[in-house]
């Protein structure tokens, strides 16, 4: 059990700079701040993370192993609903770290390893649009030539990397909070979503209108 | 002349913090490096801008006076070479003060003017692009829905305002850097337009596609 101990504090740690983070920005929130949070002395904290960068980087690595095999499941999407479930399940975890992405410029300006990976999760995310791309093509549900799928795919990179960044702009107070989790997932979805609408075969594309229209009525205004 | 000093004194002080923020983003620029960039004393800094947020504040309110007249702009254009130069000159706005761009979430945060004005550029904008897409679908050079309109507005949206974001994440030492200017408002400007390829009527989409061909031997790598 005694070396189980500090594991379990690390871990209580990670988890409450993760929501703090998430709730406060980054930039916002100090050390002193989460091990008030946590009620525990700051040589406690400073003993499982000597700077607050080293929190960062443990949960942007958390947020890495969460990401990148969902990313390498895009090569098995063969139709819409299968896209759908997967883009949905990428915003999840978006949101579940969100705060990377509310201060993503601010965040890799300061931080080197930072700097180098979230450079490598961009080109994950493009190839894994592309994958997704080449796979409905493949099973006749896109249409698309290679200089579309590119421009495509990009476009769904800065959708997907900045959407919450839109939801926040027009509603910093509330847009971030973990009421609007749900909403705010769905929403980045479906807008995401409509990029694929003027590329996609009419069944398919029929089938993606129902699916936002579903999705739409869920959210309660319109986006 | 005794009376004009001040406001010379005001536009070099203002002119510099604009150099400043773009290079280094704003929350790494202290009132201190602004002082000693310009080689005048804090005080005197201090008598014409008593905090950094007056003059982030005060470069807004430029850059709202160069935005907003050119928004409105959006109701005259009727063909894709209207929309193409239309589209270049706002990502030259945007270029301009790309320190706003950068950081825009952080400042926001900080900051309550922004916090309220920010909100307002993007409906700005959003209500400009549909202006845009009801124009050309006027003259016939585009074919959509409204419901697809009110979607592609807002990607066109979320692609001008986080377009150096994606370059910046990919590129940090050099994407915002001044030699990349006019490949940077290029490359925007061209991932943008490609948003309105599906929807326009053949002959505007082989014009455009001419338009993108052209800029794209311009820009050195591939997007």
């Amino acid at each position: 059990m005694a070396t189980k101990a500090p594991r379990r504090t690390a871990q209580r740690i990670l988890d409450a700079s993760l929501a703090l983070f998430n709730r406060y920005g980054e930039p916002n929130v100090s050390t002193t701040l989460i091990s008030s949070d946590l009620n525990i002395s700051p040589g406690n904290l400073y003993y499982h993370f000597p700077a607050k960068e080293e929190l960062v980087n443990a949960l942007f690595d958390r947020y890495q192993k969460a990401l990148i095999p969902l990313l390498a499941a895009a090569t098995d999407i063969r139709n819409i609903e299968d896209a759908w479930f997967f883009i949905h399940s990428i915003f999840e975890i978006v949101w579940e770290y969100r705060f990377l992405y509310r201060d993503l410029n601010d965040l890799l300006s300061r931080n080197r390893l930072l700097e180098s990976e979230i450079k490598d999760v961009i080109l994950h995310k493009t190839s894994a649009f592309k994958s997704l791309l080449q796979g409905l093509q493949l099973s006749s549900a896109l249409d698309i030539t290679v200089e579309e799928r590119q421009a495509l795919a990009v476009h769904m990179v800065v959708i997907l990397t900045w959407w919450l960044s839109y939801e926040y702009v027009r509603d910093p107070r509330n847009a971030l909070e973990d009421a609007n989790a749900q909403q705010s997932v769905l929403k980045g979805a479906v807008q995401l979503l409509r990029l694929l609408l003027p590329y996609l075969e009419a069944h398919e594309r029929a089938h993606l209108q129902n699916l936002l229209k579903a999705y739409d009525t869920q959210g309660s205004e319109s986006i």
